[in-house]
């Protein structure tokens, strides 16, 4: 069996190293050869994931499809649907993690806890003084395409920003959802995979620090009740089912005074899930590969009581992440991950979990390791670290 | 950091799925494209270890070279060695792993446990009669060099089958190594990583299965009391210091009733320590890039009290090894492993790995997944199951 990766990111990286100890061949659509999954993978197709050449070559060479990133055409993938290529998750499926909009406009049908949001058309009115009044200011305006890791989202204070933001996208051609801020208790991830046959398992829910938008740290179980992280991932499964996803989904919950509040979807494997190679008896790389291959999915229990994965970072301090690697071994129980990226300030290069019974041990161990590799510890965890 | 692997099998495939975790990269010299790792590989390179010019080429385009196996040539590795080739394990080392006449000079030299034993280089003369006498039948012929997975082990009931196999060896230039047949109790294997700075690590001694020299299963901890597992990592400890690995060094170690006997030697990762990728803090695969890469070693705990690995091997029932993977995958708690390679009756496929907290029930599922991907029970084994 063989599995086609659209992107070449860490994601497709770590998908192809669970794919080889399952004995399966892959092969990855990349950017560029320098790609981190491209300068590990037996198989690389160089193009984009919109180029209908290189998605054809991909498709003809592999059993199933599946995707490092979200963004892709969708209209693409109906086509190659439609000509009988198994694409997992389907179009139909992936619509709501490339187009938030759409998203709401589902979870807000099905009922699902959602903020009050509201969709702006390019070439519609902006009329923001009136959403600002009912909701109270800020309001969170996101790009419904496009963005990732923190970019597109923006916070605008008054009607003026809000105004010349849209304004903005607009002009990008790009559709703008309005939303209410929601002041947020706690940030937690729930994750599931779901096979083609609608079977499904969740990890527990963990609790998750993004500081502008980027994930900085996964704390299992964090500081979340064990009930409200049973209802956060009852709220996954739901949204799995109702978006008919095959393969991994991660959801971003808010928990807020009024209750859990669903921030974002992403339909692959998940920074927020990274621990679940080393805390958790299958990891969410092995379980979304058995997912869209329609294999059955493994068992999703911690491995220990306490997990803590500290993404890494490329700082002007630390040119190149590989001499910060005797530091980071030394630290006892430390599973570095790295990507083999060049690195850069402010780059995802990697990430550094720990698992032992302690929550604050295993916090404190994989931060000093994410440290020794060069991760600048942000101002706003100083003093909590 | 980049590591080359002598070697594209299986060994070599999982040492490059650990290499891609930490965000180094890794190339293959590996005999075909076919090969376990050669089809999962970046940068594979076609030839013999003992061609010169195959080796120049893997060694110019890596930082350290190491091996998925002994079947080196040790007068080439030594003459890259004093070019200033960092080959780890080193050519002084390995000729312990690869010439079993010499290993055992040295260990008796060091007065380490092992069973009597006598050489005869081709041209001496060959009396085994007295042997036998002295020793009792049957007595134990080994090739010295060439041998693996049992093949180049044979027990002679009589002088005069002894005589035939001693003649077959030297007529094929082989040194003869004949040993005293030993009454083993329980079949032990003690894992060691040793840095190149003599830093250590080992794992629990585990207990092996072995039929016809190749091993069927591994059990954490097994039938073994928790001294005679630890008497046997202190065995493997010194061997590690003895023979200055650097890297991964496997002892197989017969338990009898006069006490612990040292069996074989391998210095690189090893069939009876692949539980350690689902059992341990830090795999033996990872250990082992540690140690030749000269980083710090891993803690080497387990992660549940009892371990089962059982090796999956190809039959005349199961001519296509994925067609298991549902049955096995549907095996609460398996950890499915596959090398990639084509189904041969008594081919070694791959193995499964399952962590819990009774030995019985680890056991029982890790045969019931094995069996579903075509494995067959060894009669020897019926009973026992």
């Amino acid at each position: 069996m063989k599995v086609g990766i659209v992107g070449g990111g860490q994601l497709a990286r770590m998908l192809i190293e669970a794919a080889s100890a399952l004995g399966l061949r892959s092969a990855v659509l990349a950017a560029s050869p320098d790609d981190a999954a491209a300068i590990v993978a037996a198989e690389v197709i160089i193009g984009a994931p919109t180029d209908p050449v290189a998605m054809g070559r991909l498709i003809a060479s592999c059993d199933v499809v599946t995707f490092d990133h979200e963004l892709v055409d969708l209209e693409l993938l109906a086509e190659l649907e439609r000509a009988g290529s198994i694409i997992r998750p389907s179009s139909s499926s992936l619509r709501f993690a490339v187009d938030k909009a759409a998203m709401r406009d589902r979870l807000a049908a099905a009922q699902l806890p959602i903020p009050a949001y509201f969709v702006i058309q390019p070439g519609d009115p902006i009329e923001l003084g009136a959403l600002g009044a009912e909701w109270g200011w800020p309001l969170v305006i996101k790009a419904a395409t496009g963005g990732y890791d923190g970019r597109g989202v923006f916070i605008a204070a008054s009607a003026d920003a809000a105004q010349m933001i849209v304004r903005q996208l607009h002009d990008d051609g790009v559709v703008a959802l309005i939303e209410e801020y929601v002041d947020i208790d706690i940030e937690l991830a729930a994750l599931v995979a779901r096979g083609p046959d609608g079977s499904e398992v969740s990890w527990q829910t963990v609790e998750t620090a993004q500081i502008d938008g980027v994930c900085r740290e996964v704390l299992v179980p964090g500081s979340l009740s064990a009930e409200l992280g049973a209802e956060a991932a009852e709220l996954a499964r739901a949204v799995a089912d109702e978006v008919g996803i095959v393969g991994l989904l991660a959801v971003e919950i808010f928990a807020t005074s009024r209750g859990l509040v669903i921030n974002e979807l992403a339909m692959r494997p998940h920074n927020s899930g990274h621990w679940t190679q080393d805390g958790s008896v299958t990891s969410q790389f092995e379980n979304h590969l058995r997912a869209v291959l329609g294999l059955p999915l493994g068992e999703t229990g911690l491995t220990s009581a306490a997990i803590a994965s500290v993404n890494v970072f490329g700082s002007e301090a630390a040119p190149q992440v590989d001499l910060g690697l005797p530091a980071a071994l030394a630290v006892p129980g430390a599973h570095v991950h790295l990507y083999g990226k060049q690195a850069r300030p402010g780059r995802k290069l990697g990430h550094v979990t720990v698992c032992d019974g302690d929550p604050l041990q295993v916090r404190a161990a994989a931060w000093q390791a994410a440290v020794a590799l060069g991760t600048p510890v942000p101002e706003e965890m100083e003093g909590a670290l």
